[in-house]
């Protein structure tokens, strides 16, 4: 899987504009993972939604994952879940899912990261690295360092989240992250597929600088 | 299965005691159904508690219910899921659940009535039938003679649901409800189990007068 842009949704931060076409653009912006995270959507709505994303999705080859409600995920035939320390605890999310499909999860330490890794986590999200408005109970910002940390010890991909923007994602990605994962950076720009696409730049061009170090 | 009493819990409407003694209560004053229902617990804590209701449900030989949250019913085991209007569409809610289980669908008109029958109901709650501060957002009241209509037109055991206590319980049994499903008029009580012991004596009585009707 392509990790560098992971987009997840949030139709409030998103100024009105339909769920649907903002992540169509952050897919044509070069987003390759959409997670649908919408914490007040009734799971009637979440379906429907969640459906036509799966198309939308589909049509970019990208991967669809959905947040916290394993359900709506096999209701859609998404391609994962993901799920946060308050969520389904992981070991059951995975035997829920079956060994098909995806299942991330949200770790802020190495020890929780070690738990994700045994319970059958296919990769983690790892933070709140900075300071984020987007989810206020996302408890004190943990530092690129913590990347690092995570990475020496448990051999999962990585994605970098909370408070990430094109101006400190090239320091995530060279503390060892495989890709960074936005809210409101991407669903709340002015231009959503233009604030993908620098994301995306950024992060490689972080990825092939470190390939670069590690070649000399 | 046993509808008499139907009993779904709150623990906003508790009075500050814990969900598991309420339940245990409910259960000594006869509910043979009960329902988790609390829409503002994070998964983790309801999976936790699902797990410690299934026990004590199954030592009364009751039936268990998860509201909602499909996943969640699945990760404890419980005997089936219920779902609204806006919550999983009832043939998604189906098909996740497989045959084996309990699928229970809220509706408040035959329209939705027979769409559920369609979709693989088990039963029906039926309401709101009076006017209720537990759920603020159900609409206005629907009324008993709504279940004779409903009844007479989907054979699918039907609970009376919405601001039913031990003075209206009769009418809404002699309409042709199997039973009646409360939150506040049980965990809501003084003495919880002497308040699910009188509502269940009051459709029994209701029940075995309309036997007696039938009869002469």
């Amino acid at each position: 899987m392509e990790w560098d842009l992971y987009v997840i949704t949030d139709s409030r931060l998103s100024r009105g504009r339909p769920v649907v076409e903002v992540v169509r653009q952050a897919l044509e912006g070069g987003a390759r993972i959409i997670q649908l995270r919408e914490k007040e959507m009734p799971p009637r709505e979440l379906v429907a939604l969640g459906r036509e994303l799966r198309s939308l999705i589909k049509s970019f080859n990208a991967t669809f994952i959905v947040n916290d409600r394993l359900d709506v995920a096999l209701a859609v035939d998404a391609d994962g879940v993901h799920v946060g320390q308050d969520d389904l605890p992981a070991a059951v999310a995975r035997r829920l899912l079956g060994p098909g499909k995806i299942l991330g999860v949200s770790v802020a330490t190495v020890e929780e990261a070690l738990r994700a890794l045994a319970d059958g986590a296919d990769y983690l999200g790892v933070g709140s690295i900075y300071a984020t408005g987007t989810k206020p109970d996302a408890g004190a910002p943990i530092g690129p360092a913590r990347i690092k940390e995570i990475k020496s010890r448990v051999n999962l991909p990585v994605v970098a989240i909370g408070g990430i923007n094109a101006a400190n994602a090239g320091e995530v990605i060279a503390a060892g992250a495989d890709g960074v994962a936005v809210i409101s950076a991407v669903v709340g720009a002015d231009d959503v597929r233009a604030a993908a696409a620098e994301l995306l730049a950024v992060v490689r061009r972080s990825k092939s600088g470190l390939l670069r170090q590690d070649n000399f």
